[in-house]
């Protein structure tokens, strides 16, 4: 096994009733509390009533960083920071998605950071010291944003997002209330389940391949989230299938699966410049850009693809050559996503063949993995997406 | 998915040269360090040395408390305690497998507790509200001790075990080098490893089956160890198979297994008065133990047992009913130990049947699981197993 450190402090209270215990959890926090949400869904849900009911019983003083849209901008960031820093806020709580969530980090590392928390974090990845105290209260899984450091923003001027990874962004505590989620649309339940298998595939398709066993920990996520998101979709209110996604989302993108591996994460890179430029949700950019990355790529990864295929789509192997395994899981991962819903190209989405070139340009090269891209790769992936 | 809290700080420093990350890692504690180890090993393979010299280099105030054996007893606690009082110690450094570990844990719960650890911790699980921090160099992995709050001891007097769980007692970081495993006897190797599995079985072997993701971890865990196992009596210097089984050791009993599932425990709290009374290794004892308690369980194990037979050992459903696949299963288990070389009977230890009755009477009946055993059950087992 290749050498890692692994690191997760970030405490779960999973399932039904767990949201009254907040009070407990934010008790030792200081008094003054911003709250971090989203669009006006918590309010229709009456989470919003809940939250403000349970700090006022653990006596705390709220103050508000509302309206964090999907794929969130810098500039809500920048009014956290000057609230935080007016208000000498105690403790972060971030009530809503992966989005939500990776605004209240940016805030948190940002308000006692000195310099341009931008350029430095988001742009140059340096390291912070400290950042303020942040809590989660789930209410859609996709991100694993929930359990660990990592926070993506949108550069509006430039049009890509770019993300930031440091320990001191773990929450504290995250809590995952499966019901939260039963208001999700069903289009963002899709998008948020192929966003956690994306997380899994840029971690799984990647060397070293040492037997070790995080590639069986990453087929076990698959797997489990095939038979839940199958049951799922045929009745978004089962409790079951629910809650064993949130959990897979939260596995999916823990650090664990990092173990022992490179990593690859191409695919976000392209989907970053995708959904920066277009605006289109995250999980539907994944659902075409990853099956068509992972088709460019097939040759070199054809060992894992054939071990995909058997593993976690029951394709047998009978006499069928590496290859030919291997194509297969490409069109088994492609069927999945359309069989659940998701968009297959671009075009689905609105987005024509025009500009491609520019959107290639901006994906931020990694060369990483079993197939390092270079410009010309990128550029094939989107076209053949279109 | 069944609601579950779950937490586990620990940092994991993994792979090869981690060792000399130490002083980087006791940096901000305070000067006087205790170090906790066993017998002769740690001398003889030269890690004490390297130990000293960088504690050393560290700036460290070095105590020790030496000489814990396999099987840990109270009364090498206490002079643990003693030392960390009078020498007001900052710092507990265990070196070593579980025995060494689940000492300098009692120690450290111990050193800052007013009343009678033994009896309060142990003995009536009473909460702590803290611990002296503890820092583990892993030199066996078995007991996943190296991850968890679990601290397992002998009570003399009695001649059985009692374990003791808080997450204060989790350690700060594990060094987990696996060349500094290289050195153990083959025996130790296969009985570490089925002490991993057994942490496993107790855990799978439980309701509630909800096709969550703990399930398919579980099942992962059970088939990676198999892999690596094979290849490591093959060559027991093989890094990449020793280097996979240490993490499986950790992964198996780092609490990941426990999310939303009540778990089981039975089949050690047999071998906790079978190890307490005749002083035999555990991973011998879970061995004889398990796979007879999963026999007298198999009926209402059955649905378990059968999936596990497909899953894991690869035997084909094909007309099967439950019941054949639940009995194919035990059998897969019994005669994967003994193939690797590990007792089938407590007569190959050198143990007969007189006093059997006494070991069932000392068993901490918990009653958990698919079957709560009582003491007529736990009698069967331990008839089944001489």
């Amino acid at each position: 096994m290749k050498n890692f450190i692994f690191e997760n402090p970030t405490r779960i209270l999973f399932g039904e009733g767990m949201l009254d215990r907040l009070p407990d959890q934010i008790q030792s926090a200081g008094k003054r509390i911003l709250l971090v949400y989203g669009m006006d869904s918590i309010r229709r849900s009456g989470l919003y009533d809940r939250l403000l009911a349970l700090l006022e019983q653990a006596g705390k003083e709220v103050f508000e960083l509302a309206g964090i849209a999907p794929n969130p901008r810098r500039e809500r960031v920048a009014q956290g920071i000057e609230i935080c820093r007016r208000e000498k806020i105690d403790f972060i709580l971030a009530a809503g998605g992966g989005s939500v969530i990776d605004t209240a980090k940016a805030v948190a590392a940002g308000s006692l950071y000195a310099g341009d928390y931008w350029q430095d974090l988001y742009r140059e990845g340096k390291s912070i010291s400290s950042a303020l105290p942040l809590g989660v209260i789930l209410t859609m899984p996709a991100t694993g944003s929930e359990m660990n450091g990592i926070t993506v923003l949108v550069d509006t001027e430039n049009k890509i997002k770019y993300s930031y990874n440091n320990v001191l962004l773990n929450p504290r505590f995250s809590i995952l209330e499966p019901r939260l989620t039963m208001t999700m649309p069903k289009e963002q339940v899709i998008y948020g389940t192929i966003d956690m298998m994306s997380h899994v595939f840029e971690q799984y398709f990647s060397p070293p391949d040492h037997d070790n066993l995080t590639e069986d920990l990453a087929e076990a996520i698959l797997r489990n989230i095939r038979v839940n998101l199958d049951r799922a979709l045929l009745d978004l209110n089962d409790y079951q299938s629910r809650s064993n996604l949130m959990w897979c989302g939260t596995m999916a993108y823990n650090g664990l699966l990092r173990n022992g591996k490179d990593g690859d994460f191409q695919a976000h890179r392209i989907e970053y410049a995708l959904s920066g430029t277009y605006d289109i949700p995250h999980g539907a950019g994944m659902a075409i850009v990853h099956p068509n990355l992972l088709y460019h790529i097939r040759k070199k990864a054809a060992h894992k693809l054939a071990r995909l295929a058997v593993r976690v789509f029951d394709i047998p192997a009978l006499d069928r050559t590496e290859e030919e395994l291997a194509l297969a899981a490409v069109t088994a991962i492609r069927d999945y996503f359309t069989a659940c819903g998701a968009p297959a190209r671009l075009s689905d989405l609105g987005i024509g063949p025009e500009g491609l070139e520019e959107v290639a340009g901006k994906v931020n090269l990694i060369r990483t993995g079993y197939y390092p891209l270079e410009y010309e790769d990128v550029l094939a992936i989107l076209r053949m997406s279109v």
